[in-house]
């Protein structure tokens, strides 16, 4: 059992937790808990620990099974995890890299989510949970987007990171311009918007553009789409939090193609 | 101006923004920075703080302007303010007390959200803030639900807290059945609804039931609702965020009564 707070294991894992440039490095993240743990299989995972605690009172302990993990005090998993109740399970995955080609190809009728800027990692978690069940199919971000493998978006994902297939590009323009090629329609989420969001068709292959909190899309990133889209606001709201006004289009596309009867 | 942060002011500001029976007490909340305090007038506040940073550089020193204001250090602001980065300015303001009976009377075409033990702060402002640009009337919640003065309720409301009507009640069946007399349809978001969400009308007065984040309505809840309805899901996402999922069914309505030309 480890015991001591200073053991190397033990700060590998609290900097993976911490730090995205460690994840990065490793090609690895952390995942915490037993549900999200539950969906990992042995191939994906580097490296499994459990807590005294959890060893002795979880009802949970089916989730072991065929993994080889390492046991450590309850003290040193409260300093390991990112959580402050750790559940006493934590698990070292590695990374999944998708490429933007396969990406686009994916799935019959494509509803992607592109990020720019998204600052928020509860945000950008939510929109990955919310993203699932309305049927996208893909993510893509451009590198100034929250690191995907920061423990809180993890925890909001509930367990959509590992089925959604999500790609960070260097060049957010060349990745919509690949995506105008295949036949996808981009729609930029925009207060500035021409057309509210309802009166636009998304039941073929689409895209929506989501910009940063505070600022929104960029000019040049707003100018690649085929069409802008508003929200309409009652009251004096000015604006959306980024993950409802995705959810929202979300939802409106999953409605027309369920309508349309087509997925 | 107040330097030491054992000031008997200071102390009482920072009990106001962490504890819930403190603001209960005194009848006030806490407000945090220029965006908020710009909406507030004399009549609301009963105290107005400003850091010696924002007297000598903020561009914003005409929200002072018909207040009267207390300077305080930079070290004691940041010991008032629940934010890590204050902005340097800080209200106590009267809390606004709404009744039922009001709330259920007002607008034209009622659209209430009711919240049952919501827990999330940033749940309870998010829908606060997404309710008013989707033209909800009033919140209704019972009083397990999260204080809608906490400092991150009212920072993610943007300002909509000012706006909604909203009311805390003792017994949430009694006021489902209040609702139900005056006319209003309730509908429970609910993972075993019968009708998909978008095949219901919502153009008429209604309500929606939600609730908490982990364990959804209650039975005898959901169980005074005209109808159940769900969110279809794609993948294999078991439920949304409740602020998603209330957002969704919001902004539903909207277009059901921008289409409608009902209001």
């Amino acid at each position: 059992m480890i015991n001591s707070t200073s053991n190397k294991q033990v700060r590998r894992v609290a900097e993976l937790v911490k730090k995205a440039r460690a994840r990065r490095k490793e090609d690895l993240y952390v995942v915490e808990g037993i549900r999200m743990c539950r969906e990992l299989s042995p191939d994906q995972v580097e490296g499994l620990y459990v807590s005294e605690s959890f060893l002795k009172e979880s009802e949970h302990k089916e989730v072991l099974e065929g993994f080889s993990w390492e046991l450590v005090s309850d003290q040193v998993m409260g300093v390991m995890a990112d959580t402050k109740t750790p559940q006493g399970i934590l698990a070292l995955v590695r990374q999944k890299h998708y490429r933007l080609e396969e990406i686009l190809d994916a799935g019959e009728n494509p509803l992607i989510m592109v990020l720019e800027t998204l600052q928020d990692p509860g945000n950008l978690g939510t929109i990955l949970r919310a993203g699932e069940g309305a049927g996208i199919t893909a993510l893509v971000m451009d590198e100034s987007t929250a690191d995907i493998y920061n423990p809180k978006v993890i925890r909001s994902t509930m367990g959509s990171i590992y089925r959604v297939p999500f790609v960070y590009v260097e060049d957010l323009s060349k990745a919509c311009l690949a995506m105008k090629e295949k036949g996808i329609r981009l729609f930029a989420a925009h207060l500035d918007g021409a057309v509210s969001y309802d009166e636009a068709d998304y039941t073929g292959p689409c895209a929506f553009l989501i910009g940063n909190e505070a600022r929104g899309l960029k000019d040049e990133t707003a100018a690649l789409s085929d069409c802008r889209v508003k929200i309409p606001m009652a009251g004096q709201v000015e604006s959306l939090n980024a993950a409802v006004a995705a959810s929202v289009l979300m939802f409106e596309t999953a409605r027309q193609r369920r309508r349309a009867g087509k997925k």
